[in-house]
């Protein structure tokens, strides 16, 4: 197989450790010269293919890529902008070839979601549509966890130990003050669809009776009488109630709760708010005092606090992912596999991009407890193991150390302009 | 001087590192067992001194008390509740008197802000009034770093150096997804007055230019126009703009901006909400994506990522109090002096309550730059060294090993019940 080049992008909302994939991908394609030549990243990712702005990573210091592993964000940039079919996209998917052709890149990476997993299985049958190799590999990455096939997702165990570890001490500060002062905390995490990040939440209790004392994740209909009952119970029996809250909670009728109404890039609702929707209800009908946050992207970002299991899996997919292509394995993942839950044992395997792209995995039924408030044992066995393990980023100044990259660009080879 | 025994009350909002002053108190008295007998505490802070609620603090281990120094919120529960003038609430320190008299209590300490030196304060009028010899000392406390004389105040340095954190991650990953998505993020900070924390976050740039871009400390009034224009600006030059607000910003009128407009026990306005205020406004008027995030109680109970030099402050204020109590000092507030910036160097001086009670202390002018929206170079040379170093709490299963104490009431030796 002659040397070839190869295009690494990252993709849709960012997380504390899709960078570490990154790391796995530079450096390993650097143990593999013989294989690969240079390593492209795209400015902004897929944008950066299309419009021929391409980063030269080769320029980096060794320190510099492996400085990536504690980093958060998308080192080369990140965007919202899918790419469906090709028969809607033609032009899209030939001006991809047409600039993988000019920078001699036979590999392309995929770093994200549902979304991406499903552009890069596009872009493989396009290049053997196209009789173009190209070895396409995505690498997965969500903190929303709702891969299938793989275990877990890169990106879920940091932000579910940054939530459960938020909400524990906010339920340290909430249970001081509770006496004579705020009775409820809410916290608002991401999660428009699927539950995981409100069920990691839960692992914050470690007993009977434990904040969080309402977890409302997306997949259970907020119903107020019932939820209210809960919160008066809890107040009565603990002093407080502790609360995790869902972006995506709905109501009855399928809408979401939150008080948000704008729409992002794709079309999806742009959640956030329904923290105050649910204390401002609190407040109203049972008059108690309530204090309520939004995590928002500090969730997302909080490289400070991740998981170093997450972290050493984000960087194990990355290298996966290079070994794969070299092997010329198309159009796979590596996904995680889990062996044994305690001790926790995992391992990389292959997935098809077919049976990853554009599926959703939901918090299955049996993860939910009874009462639909909380998270069962086989929920907290599956998620602990996540969670564990400090992957302190070094500190200067009292301020995390994180690198930002060259991003010098690689000449452009190509006349035409690609409008996006 | 005969051996007496001491009260010890944490008041108001709580902080990550209050435990650590109550750690240097109680493993102090232990140390000093001539002089001091048993350590009560107050359950719920005054009010358990009110109402014969005593924490018997003898029968935790050492290790539960060592402890102490690495767990957020009040081990012994804090509250909102203060007495005011002795005229006013004369049969309030009359029981305080009774109380304390019941338990042979000569050393009153009292862990909070600048209304609980004033009841340290006026406990020690009482007590002179009374002839009944209480020496009585304040524990500085507050994230909002308000008091004076104090060059800081323990809480702060540890919500600062979480804030900070918090936005340059924030930040990172907005700047991963500006191109096509998100613009804008503003982060809502605790200060109903004082611009403090807001000013913290400004420690996240590292050069001109860097985020976040815009502060509304709640000593500037805010102005729409020269707000807007400055996103926007950011927006041009970097490709989108990180704020730090204040939930206590005011408008020109002096009103606050925040939606919510409840009251607390004491009548201060409750606030939260200004973030999506302001970014409801740019979506608005400048048609940017917005991101927001309220920290909320999060900020302060953020243990995990505490500066190590609040955390030796904190314990050595509480250490100095019980010093201070036994050298006979009365109505003082140990106080942290700052001796030179650059290498910090600081020590504990004694300060007269009275001039420490009811007092705020904000953002001097000279901290806020020329066009209102940053730091100057002396806040920075201020704010810097407090967040210096990490002192992580121990972790099990992933998450922070808090202690919670055993909190075993005394025996009652009084018959009146006293209703608070």
């Amino acid at each position: 197989m002659a040397r070839k080049n190869a295009f690494y992008a990252q993709s849709g909302g960012v997380s504390a450790v899709i960078n570490a994939s990154a790391c796995g991908v530079l450096q390993t394609a650097r143990r593999h010269s013989e294989e690969i030549g240079k390593v492209y990243a795209g400015r902004n990712g897929i944008i950066g293919a299309l419009t021929e702005d391409l980063i030269d990573t080769s320029v980096e210091s060794e320190a510099a890529i492996a400085a990536l592993k504690h980093t958060p964000g998308a080192a080369f940039g990140s965007c919202r902008y899918k790419l469906t079919s090709i028969d809607e996209h033609r032009a899209q998917y030939e001006r991809l070839m047409e600039v993988f052709h000019a920078h001699d890149i036979g590999f392309f990476f995929y770093n994200g979601g549902g979304d991406s997993q499903d552009t890069a299985q596009k872009v493989s049958q396009m290049s053997a549509g196209m009789a173009y190799p190209i070895v396409c590999v995505g690498i997965p990455k969500t903190v929303d966890n709702d891969l299938p096939v793989t275990d877990c997702s890169p990106g879920f165990g940091s932000v579910a130990k940054y939530l459960a570890t938020s909400i524990r001490e906010a339920a340290f500060d909430l249970a001081s003050m509770s006496r004579t002062s705020t009775k409820v905390f809410a916290l608002e995490v991401m999660g428009r669809h699927a539950g995981w990040m409100t069920a990691a939440c839960g692992l914050a209790a470690e007993q009977e009776g434990g904040a969080p004392h309402a977890l409302l994740p997306p997949e259970v209909a907020f119903n107020e009488g019932r939820f209210l009952a809960k919160v008066e119970e809890a107040v009565e029996r603990y002093g407080h109630c502790v609360i995790a809250v869902s972006e995506g909670l709905k109501g009855p009728d399928g809408g979401f709760l939150s008080a948000s109404g704008s729409r992002d890039a794709f079309g999806h609702a742009q959640l956030g708010g329904v923290a105050p929707v649910i204390t401002n209800m609190i407040s109203a009908k049972l008059r108690y005092k309530c204090h309520w946050a939004v995590a928002d992207y500090l969730q997302r970002s909080a490289r400070h606090i991740a998981s170093a299991t997450d972290v050493e899996q984000a960087y194990a997919v990355g290298r996966a992912a290079v070994e794969f292509a070299i092997a010329g394995r198309r159009a796979v993942m590596p996904a995680i596999r889990r062996l044994s839950d305690e001790p926790y044992r995992w391992d990389i395997i292959e997935a098809p991009l077919s049976e990853v792209a554009n599926q959703e995995k939901l918090l299955p039924p049996d993860f939910i407890s009874a009462d639909g408030f909380g998270i069962t044992e086989a929920a907290r066995r599956y998620l602990a193991p996540l969670i564990v393990g400090e992957a302190y980023p070094p500190f200067k100044n009292g301020l995390p150390d994180y690198v930002k990259l060259q991003n010098v660009g690689a000449p452009k080879k190509l006349t035409r302009e690609f409008a996006v």
